[in-house]
């Protein structure tokens, strides 16, 4: 979670919302985004989506068995789908996120009986360090 | 529909999944996508997502706002979180997708009440044509 928290330092100097997330193989790092939603113009180009595309790109396969996405923020329902169907086995995320957080904020949508694929998750590693820097962004954002 | 079912033939001759989408702002079509998942090696490349990002591209904001996508068959999470995100006003698919559909099949995702941009739908516009590519791809497949 640390170097997901380093990729989410090099949004927050970009001057994008903070959230970092890595794709992890067996301790191996095979996949890294940061979140880049001003500067690509994509609404598509959050930290985990750009992760999962770059883990994709590294073993050239479309299918992430047996690996495991740390995010420092909990995935909205667009990256969690993304990691359902790349069938990444397991997330790992810092702090929740109370608007649109889909795993257990505003939603269970890993528990939810439609998907094909079975996700577990944990959360709260890194919790505080993970909060503080969005705090720090949207507080620096409003000043 | 018929150009997104255009796209979905260009997708059926690739060997995709034959699913195409546009988006439309004043009667123009500003994206447009087809299935990609093999061909781009990524979970991300839906008909829906390569439609918003050709959008977004062509009128330089990633917000899309006003407009309308069109897809032949009912979008899943992950595309319908992208076109939330996007601000598009309004869904139109063709036929319904039983398994992952988000938007009348296995969830009423629109009507959630945690999202913060409302859109509305509408369906089964040249269902039969939409839904007839489908069945005549997977049954090629099986054969």
């Amino acid at each position: 979670m640390q170097e997901a928290l380093a990729l989410a330092h090099q949004a927050f100097l970009n001057q994008e919302v903070p959230i970092g997330a890595i794709v992890v193989s067996n301790g191996n790092i095979i996949g890294r985004g940061f979140n880049q939603t001003l500067s690509k113009g994509s609404v598509l180009a959050h930290a985990e989506i750009i992760a999962i595309e770059d883990a994709c790109k590294n073993i050239r396969n479309h299918r992430l068995v047996d690996t495991m996405l740390f995010s420092t923020i909990e995935p909205c329902h667009m990256c969690a789908k993304a990691i359902i169907d790349a069938r990444i086995s397991y997330i790992i995320f810092g702090a929740r996120e109370p608007k649109s957080g889909s795993i257990v904020s505003v939603d269970n949508f890993l528990d939810r009986s439609f998907h094909n694929h079975s996700v577990s998750f944990e959360e709260g590693i890194l919790k505080d360090e993970c909060k503080e820097i969005m705090q720090r962004f949207f507080k620096a954002r409003r000043n």
